[in-house]
């Protein structure tokens, strides 16, 4: 019950603090004779690599991750995989002003809180740094479950502006800043953004991911269920405050005609009318897709004052200067991504090992 | 990773299936020298129990727990302690008509898809009979946690119908058949369900948790987030589609200012102004009031005809008869609050292991 | 990290105490659709069973077990498999004059130590009796394993006296009531133990292990180690003191040339000159027989008197009555089976996780 | 179940093969608020470090631990310590020849039976070199346990030559090159070993350990014994073949009432007239000093040439060049040592967690 790991035969344990030497992570389990290196991890990074947009904070750091073990002659040989990127453009300066104070709806007063104790510096552990590591270790899990298994994710609304779903589009996604599917949002949240970060402000956002090509069997009831495990992977994202697995709050207004996605078989293969349970029915993936949408609150670290407390317990206020993403949604796409193709991972390692080759009745026939 | 526990310190594994002779569960890792008996705990399953209400199934069953070890002469010793329910009024034959075609909604084909096969009579593992189990373990959970953590539930939606949250009562919570806090919206909700159900239909619901005293300094980032098993232990509960802590997906919409939960002290006490959080940050808890949602879908079983195949293949039509509640949400109000109660205690003893006594810097002083 | 349970894939979780009204288990993680009922279980418990021989408590319980879930129409489903047994022959009044004093060598002052509290009939979760489930689950854990796999033990040595190695005989170590493979040895045996038993003492003794048909690739190195699994396996069973892997503490007398198991193919198949290593390279099978063996100590429970201190501190002396093994080592021949059954079991389903089929250089030729 | 951690509360995951750039570790579940620094490791590696002497390998490495996370200002914070030691000896070219052969004895074949593929090169990742994360873990984990807990090993067994327990001298076992508490013996080994590195051979050895100072009541019966958990953390350790406690393998020769450790209080305070048990009793520590023993087969790299076959499979011989420890026993002192201190560690976390304060009936009048 490592605290800093996740996943059981596909396990990564991350480590490091946003304003220390580097950061890293072990990646346990990985299957032997997968092709890796650098270079296919690289590029998933790159996608969350602050610095890139005007929306996102401007600490440019490359990001370039290195392996440190775990791959021989350019496949993995089954030992554990340590990669590690430096941290090379911190300014611990900006912090030291709020290393007396906590800020309001950050994670400074819960660690001082638990352990009496905390690296201020860049929001230590509790930083969005570390979320780097769940994208490169999503990179790998990425190449355990192969071509055929497709993630992606996008953002659908930024404060209250929602994206209309008849625009979608998978080729808009890496199109623009925001990881926006509806082209025509993109210049509206253009406006709408930098009007918040003109005023010191920050915004929340709702992220929704899609899994497709994901084996059926995935998941085991009744506590290693699939959804239940893509649930607690998106709420360990930082800022994250809720989740869904296919119509989710939608579900409570629905009656049960409605929400039912009737089975047929086309052309012997097993179909279902409806997406409305998110491919997966009790706990277990059924082979349609999988839908998931996470909501993040707006960043705590705004330039507009906020009542607040010091270490002695006195009044004060607290602006959060420093490099802020003014919408930490936007990043969240690639995150959300990464921790999806980790669940996927470990549950297509986990359901290998209990049941072997896949058994269905149906699909045999 | 037991598919069938959850929790690390506190850990509970559950089995049984619906009709099966009885179903049980094993709670190890309880402190020793805590009172308990049969009689702290039945209580608890006599609010989840089926057949007391016009609206939830009319299977009834008196639902008896059994203390079969790890408590002697009245209190625990530490070892780990078996729970056992007979079953006692299962009617296997009303099922015997799906045994060979899928319910579209229900895990049928999962079952199949994963394992193969799958014990039909009931829902068999998939059953919300597994639940019981649950509240059985949340109610030593509770004794774990003492009388200073209040953890409480209550429904606060179905359909489209939801409570005014100026009518809140949490004494009038156990004073209807809904765990309604709203009085007034009683005999609406006793209306609309009758509808639902005579048209044999179902709905769905959200239910709505407060955890009050509840010490600072639960959850340990970044994996073991109070949050994140908050998350993951709602979402096991059958039929839920979504969770939320504090403003979950309305925080999407707020603005930093808007979002932060200001800080102050009063009478030298850690205070804050608003709960937007919902007590944790950074995966902490705070000592604010823990809030939680979810959404549950409509049953499964309903007796409006669905579109499905048989085992063969073969289209058909799905009714499902039975003794079915119109609304699962109703009984998942106490279990959910077994589930909340469980990754408390469990988070309060991995706490005192890591950290021992709590060490704050602010409430020390 | 259930303080309950063993194993990690196929994980067993036991409960009850020795003068509870049962005790039980439940086997998680068993692959599907294996054939299950209680007569495949129950002759592994027959050979376990107390009051077989002269030489074992005449506490003489039938030991029927029960499965209460898992299992449909003669199979597994993949759900948790709850097996209990009823505690019919408890004579607590024989235990009442040690309630207040600490038996040497017993875990009695242990339990007191540490929880503060124990249940003192019959030695209550620390008795021997708790052996039955781990009998259980590895007759499930052999199902899983399948023919090929031969996983047989022996009694080697009682006291000072060991057998003759020559005289070795499978077929003679289910014909005494000893476990005993040297047919010569039997009658020095039942003459030494007699005169034990007598004399109100209890004895020593040593178990040896093989398991033939072990697929070569299982264990996962570092921390996932076969042979330390099955060390801790071993130690875990009552009254274990020491366990060997292979030639054990006589490596430690060996030079580099002696120790070398030289390796050669035989018909194209893998092969060792000799087994030094006990079929275990690196923390993984080779293929090679699994040789494991483990020392028990003489039992704790003697008529003879021993100084100890009551519970208010007092000096005192004690005696234990009441129906007890002069040897426990006998009873953990099939005891020590069963846990390795169980160890091999898991790491079968973990390396079918992990590398899927195995992927031989050598033996794919 | 992660394959390269061990550990619950107190976790450690280690990484790195031997001719990688760097090895480390991540060690999670450390306390808050301890000063840690890397002048507080590096001693305990530099007792383990290679080229210190004539009769461990030659490759001289400084081994310079780097903290990279999980200190601040001089203590810990709660968040996970990554270790890193850059690997910058390793001549590579030493193991080319061997690259396509197997040597006997070794982890070599056991890989490629597993995984389909290894690192040759040094043995990669079955090199003893991880055991130097494994005391640089240990290190950690004796500052969590304090002053009062001593924890120390010694040699005392080198093939047959056994030391004389009447010379025991602790402060002796620092003197020398064996950690040998018998100064009478280490010139004959030291004659011993030259021959046996002249024949180009090697040699087994035995080492014990003594923790002093345990608090009682660390363990939790019945899969979390004291006992078994340090047998599997000894039998982890490369070229282990069997663990002892207490007695060991010995008390299969006693009768009751020698094995018994008689009770009495002494000033009020508990004692035994003897420590058959080696300070464990039915899992669980008794405030006894705890023994433990392991035997390490010789070092399977030597000079002397072993039948084998290549990866096609023909016969061959093959010579291990390279620079060997002829007595791989020498070096495991330390790692024991710090296996058994991580091993405390993480069971008085536990301990902490489940029980809190120590209760004892006894220990509290």
């Amino acid at each position: 019950m490592s605290y800093n790991s996740f996943g059981t035969l596909f396990r990564v344990t991350t480590w490091g603090e946003s304003h220390g030497p580097s950061i890293g992570c072990v990646v346990d389990g990985c299957p032997p004779q997968i092709p890796l290196s650098e270079a296919l991890i690289q590029p998933w990074l790159d996608l969350r690599r602050p610095g890139k947009s005007a929306f996102t904070t401007t600490r440019n750091e490359p990001d370039q991750v290195k392996i440190l073990s775990g791959v021989f002659e350019g496949k993995t040989t089954g030992t554990p995989i340590s990669l590690l990127i430096e941290n090379t453009n911190q300014r611990s300066k900006d912090y030291s002003n709020i290393a007396q104070s906590y800020r309001p709806g950050h994670a400074d007063i819960a660690y001082d809180l638990k352990y009496g104790t905390r690296d201020y510096r860049g929001g230590g552990r509790s930083s969005a740094r570390e979320t780097a590591m769940r994208v490169a270790a999503g990179a790998i899990a990425r190449l355990i479950l192969g071509d055929k298994v497709k993630i992606r994710g996008a953002l659908v609304q930024i404060g209250d502006q929602t994206i209309d779903r008849r625009n979608w589009s998978w080729d808009e996604v890496t199109n623009n800043e925001f990881f926006c599917p509806d082209a025509k949002m993109v210049p509206k949240w253009q406006d709408y953004l930098a009007s918040i970060r003109k005023a010191g402000s920050s915004i929340g956002a709702v992220i929704e991911l899609v899994a497709e090509g994901v084996p059926a069997g995935l998941g085991a009831p009744i506590y290693g269920k699939l959804d239940a495990d893509i649930a607690q992977a998106m709420m360990s994202i930082n800022a994250v405050k809720g989740v869904e697995i296919g119509d989710g709050f939608s579900a409570a207004t629905l009656r049960g005609e409605e929400n039912a996605d009737p089975i047929y078989l086309a052309d012997g293969k097993l179909s279902f009318s409806s997406n409305h349970a998110g491919g997966i029915l009790g706990g277990i993936s059924t082979g349609q897709p999988i839908t998931v949408r996470f909501a993040v609150k707006p960043t705590s670290s705004i330039l507009i004052p906020q009542p607040s407390i010091d270490s002695e317990g006195n009044a004060t206020e607290v602006i959060t200067k420093g490099r802020h993403d003014p919408c930490v949604g936007i990043r969240a796409v690639p995150v959300g991504e990464a921790m999806l193709a980790c669940v996927l991972a470990d549950h297509w390692l986990r359901h290998r090992g209990q049941v072997g080759q896949f058994r269905s009745t149906i699909l045999d026939k």
